[in-house]
């Protein structure tokens, strides 16, 4: 897998350096009703003005087959090739399905992401995960294939209500925790909100460069990729909750509150620091709130846990760490101690 | 791309061997309505019996968005996991779609393939190309997907045509051609309908030989991959020119004719010996005949030569021979030796 990833806020000057270097004849944008308005007009880019744009419905009920469908439409009918190349601008919505379509147009053919959100800067447009939702599933149709070129940058996040960013800066807080003490530092003593797009840019820097070490050793998730699952079986489990409850959390909110959860399990069955457990408390209680949850979901999280992705035959899997920086995977969790950590995390966090 | 081949005529018991030396929870097992009546219950497999089959309609014509769709649904509704394996059992349009399905179904699973025709095992299902028709292109819409193993057999070809065979056996003059004297000898010096199931099986190990060795050195077809389209300019333009003219012919006719009217330019333009031209034009007026067309057809080939897809801008490219075993890429052929090896080739069938 070589992906280039590059962190500026000269986004067009990037891409067209990116399409220089490339053997690139015909060029196609994808990007979705909000990114179409809000941020391709921003892009100061050669390539860019003389690319078909192909603008998609925002929103994840339409990163379906339609929408991919539509896309495969588009290319065929503007005459794509094999040396033809799809830019990629938007959330995760929109680099998953136009990395998708990009990967199985005749075969595959390259494409770039320029990640609008946070979310999708630190993790979805990074690692080669392309995919669509099928059957009520998510990603349940998908393909392995790394965009050629990532462009990260921050100058674009003004677009997006605060609630998105904190939720992208959780995955930033789950990769410095995989990382080690001095990423949990750095990534602590910052606000998720604060206005300050040149030091965000560096911690991203740092936070992205952990994923792709990750992935670079397991790149279709045979094993360590799976550390990146880190708060996910408890984060997944509150997102499933709270939607089935009709109130809608942001998933990096639920992960937040996963990464805790997880944290009072690896302290309770790993010994890890309960110095670092409660400053990862302190912080999420801050910047997160709660759950909103209560003792008579448990039931129904446990449930939802057995039947995560990682779980093989019905039992609660996660992924642990010892200590910063070294995480153990597949660890099978009990439901009383499961159970305990649900109450620990709302100890920290109600 | 690491994809074992087997050949055997035990095709039950080769896969059983497979399967158990695969990670397996849950087998699905696609076939079209053909296969499924007359090879799967052929084939002596523990295995197989408690596999759930996936039936898809047979012709080239259903190769499509539709049936991919609907083997998406099976797979997603048969609750299938990342460790559940799909066997495809079928020629090329079962491979090809089926691999398809299993390249991208949770991102990618593992797929057998048992090929039932001799085009399919000596071409489509090893080699990793997977794909559907969309746009009313022929593979449009697809993957680079191996096959992690691949059950070669002969037992299964009584269930066709002769003309299938040596539509199949077309291929393997192809792979001969590329592999050196050695082999075109052998491969001309069988008959591509004799009932010699044990003598094929062999010669097709050598056959796909030559084809793996080529895609390892190039998977997703950069460079050497493209030997492989020796006789194919020529010969797709005859495929698509008769479908146009309503009497289809074979794939593999058309590929015949195309290897000795490219075999005819290898000789005027890289002195490729007269002696194997000759022999190579004999044995395709024996088992092949004639295309049928005349000189007025010549323009509209032309044309469609233009258009093929290794044609970057309006010129005519081939793979042409130095000697056996000697292929040399990308040569531009000029109309008037294009109309003059037409020609030549009429001679030697017509």
């Amino acid at each position: 897998m070589s992906q280039r990833i590059t962190y500026t806020n000269q986004v067009g000057a990037a891409l067209d350096r990116a399409l220089a270097s490339t053997d690139c004849f015909g060029l196609f944008v994808i990007a979705d009703t909000n990114t179409a308005q809000l941020v391709l007009p921003r892009i100061d880019s050669e390539w860019l003005r003389q690319a078909t744009p192909i603008v998609i419905p925002a929103g994840d009920e339409h990163k379906g087959l339609d929408t991919l469908t539509s896309v495969w439409q588009a290319l065929s009918d503007g005459g794509a090739t094999r040396h033809s190349v799809v830019v990629n601008v938007g959330g995760g919505m929109v680099t998953d399905l136009g990395g998708m379509a990009a990967a199985t147009f005749k075969r595959g053919i390259n494409f770039i992401n320029i990640p609008t959100t946070l979310l999708a800067a630190v993790d979805a447009a990074v690692g080669g995960k392309t995919g669509i939702n099928f059957n009520g599933l998510k990603n349940e149709i998908g393909a392995f294939a790394p965009a050629c070129e990532v462009i990260i940058s921050t100058c674009f996040l003004d677009t997006l209500p605060r609630q998105e960013l904190r939720s992208g800066y959780a995955e930033m807080v789950k990769h410095a925790m995989l990382s080690g003490s001095l990423a949990f530092n750095d990534v602590l003593s910052h606000e998720p909100t604060a206005d300050e797009p040149d030091r965000l840019l560096q911690l991203l820097e740092a936070s992205v460069a952990v994923k792709q070490r990750i992935v670079a050793q397991d790149p279709t998730e045979q094993g360590l990729r799976r550390a990146l699952n880190l708060g996910h079986t408890v984060g997944h489990a509150l997102e499933s909750l709270t939607l089935q409850q009709g109130r809608t959390v942001p998933h990096g909110y639920a992960v937040a509150w996963g990464l805790v959860t997880e944290a009072v399990l690896s302290h309770m069955l790993l010994q890890f620091p309960s110095s670092d457990l409660h400053r990862l408390g302190t912080y999420v209680r801050e910047h997160y709130g709660t759950p909103g949850i209560t003792c008579d979901d448990y039931p129904a999280l446990l449930e939802l846990m057995r039947h995560d992705k990682k779980s093989r035959q019905g039992e609660i899997n996660c992924t642990l760490l010892r200590l910063l920086g070294d995480p153990v995977l597949d660890n099978t969790i009990v439901p009383d101690d499961m159970t305990t950590a649900l109450d620990i995390m709302r100890d920290y966090v109600d």
